[in-house]
């Protein structure tokens, strides 16, 4: 962005802060104590060139994501991926909904390498990849009944996009009774302005917008988990008969 | 808005339209063949002056609303309102999860006149005004099984604000199946800007922003409604025995 | 029932019991740290004679739900009630959706006394009293974000019917990943047979089907719990500016 | 079952129905204009012997599913298969929730031959298999925005268990808005007595039960179906720039 924009942005964002901070928004949602890392559509299509989804930023993002997945791992945080991908895009059974009448999901194959999630970050066995058909982790998904059935009260989010599927993940996450928090450096888009200001909008009404060093030293001080699914005491053997 | 913030918004959406239309965004979601009207916390605590949640605009808003509603009902079009309010406040019973973390909802108290639908563009008998506790008119409440009952097929939305309810209710709509049109000049919200950049990020991808002259046309077309809740055939009286 | 169809189920009962214990079903799901109490249905229509709705047995049934909540409230557990009630049922507008074409919802109108809850189990102030369209208590209303946000992972299942509105909750609850307890002697319904073969289906799957006496000292031993909703520490007046 | 376990079965669902009819319940839900038609975890874990989830009836549900298959694909008549299949079986990333510590959801190994769909009935290009979590067809999946976003007013159930996810689905359906229709011969389970009495339930209460003919007939007699999907005018090229 021009630098006459960027401060057109940081004069609206200044004044509208005073008048909610006058009327009680912007409160801080705080962090919770059992997170999860949520990395939404983290996947080639959006982190490589050449695609109608690349997104921009992907040196500070994709090191940002790596710190954090070491951070997760190492407490046994529960971590999640998202992709947005269709098993059918033509015809009456097709699964992508109404929304590609708004956005080129066509490009989207399910079980193409465009929808992988980027190696750099590539997932490590016993983490899910969710597959998801609209823009929010939650909808569509076992993402909520995952979360609650961990314990987790907490999501920290990254990935693409800011004005699309991270803002509407962001939304459900406080609807559904999830503290969000959203990593600063560690999400993006594709055209400029809309990281800025969705960031500014779910910080004021919906989630706390924090910088990368803070949400890893939180990691940090997580509790070490309990078992999540402990041994089931007396359960029989699971053979058939 | 000063000029000057005006005009550096309309230089970022211009040049962001250019990028997304290339790539093939921006597409028109189009009207559908049976619409309902969803308004969206029409209530005073946003609609009159005093309130911290009260918002700006209602001199455009209101009248376009009262438009909407006369086109919808000559058609027998579905009408629905929202309001947000919350029962308990206080202790282990709150229904307001984790939301007032961030925003004053314990002024939002059920049953008290701020959570009212503005009388001014009052329910009619048979009208439904859905209590939610979240931003979208979707979450936690029955909005899409109802208008999957009635086979609506597009759904109408004005109100506020649009940096919150709007906006998440638009993004839950299109996830639904169902097609959003945004109504221009009957959306608002109380700071500067956000009017603007949702609307243009929503335009994008989640929904059409209409004008109130097209959207008034096109339910003057609507054709009239066949019976959604045809008689019951057969059915037994309903007595007790 | 007489005591030939009690002996036939019974001995349905003892047999399915046997193949499904050999293959690793009927497991115990377990009491978990949290416990919500959840009371479903227990409104005019369903425990007093002479409505469509009416069931039997409320002379166990209501001394029971009123000893559960002397134990919930003793420990601050979250108490919840639903009624099914209907607030348009004629015309375009309808929220009975598609399930008055298969039971007669037009008679449950909301505002009557048919569905307030029993004032022998009244809730106290600061309870909630979710207004449900569908039969489970998790569906179209904010009980799954609401249990969440309050950090329950323990759902105590009370009320009518057992085969409609009690077994879909118990199966929705485990689905959105509480553990479910329904208590033997405080669920109920009108016709014969419906109530043993629905608890038999859930103990088997979905929840622990468990007695009275058990749960009591179960929600006896429940830690008092830490304010579900703290302090907001530094926020904000809320007043209007 | 015995026989003096059916007689006893019958003499109760008779007397219920006397019941239920005198006092309204028991009304046809009806077929609608527009059905999709929806099978229910008819993967190999099910439909072979020698699993802990093998079911009976095969030879009877699976040639009433193709005939079914054939009938809906004449018609362009969407068509869902589901499976119960799990990514991550130990740890804190585990998606089988909470539901494992009831049933042996270990043994459904995600990616296994075991939660592949039986061959005989495969599902054809085009076709969603949607992997579920939970017992409903629509917990956790897209599979009611699908069908909203197709037009969908009908959804025709078959497979199983009748007791744990082919009733759950048929519930769902209808607090979602869709007419559920259940065939007949094409439910079932694997222990005595579940099929009949949840069939009961199910047709008291939430969906019609219907013969394997009458269903065929109403696929033969739908309206071809206009283009779900129609082009999108005017949209623009999808490919990056």
């Amino acid at each position: 962005m021009s630098d006459e924009i960027t401060q057109a942005l940081e004069k609206v964002f200044s004044a509208d802060s005073d008048l909610y901070r006058g009327r009680g928004f912007m409160r801080r949602v705080g962090f919770g104590e059992r997170p999860a890392l949520v990395n939404i559509d983290l996947a080639n299509a959006w982190t490589r060139p050449g695609n109608a989804f690349s997104c921009d930023g992907m040196d500070v993002i994709i090191p940002g994501v790596q710190r954090l997945l070491t951070a997760a791992r190492a407490r046994a945080v529960p971590v999640v991926y998202t992709t947005t991908a269709y098993a059918v895009t033509e015809g009456p059974n097709s699964d992508m909904g109404i929304w590609h009448r708004k956005i080129p999901l066509e490009v989207l194959q399910l079980g193409t390498e465009a929808v992988a999630i980027d190696e750099r970050i590539a997932p490590e066995p016993g983490e899910q990849v969710l597959v998801k058909k609209a823009a929010s982790a939650f909808h569509g998904t076992n993402l909520s009944s995952f979360l609650k059935a961990a314990g987790v009260d907490t999501v920290v989010v990254t990935g693409v996009t800011m004005a699309g599927c991270v803002r509407h993940t962001v939304e459900d996450a406080i609807a559904e009774g999830f503290r969000p928090i959203v990593v600063r450096e560690c999400v993006g888009d594709r055209v400029a302005g809309v990281v800025e200001w969705n960031l500014f909008d779910i910080d004021a009404k919906f989630g706390d917008v924090e910088p990368l060093e803070r949400v890893l030293d939180y990691l940090d001080g997580v509790a070490p988990r309990q078992e999540a699914q402990p041994a089931i005491a007396g359960r029989a053997a699971a053979g058939a008969d």
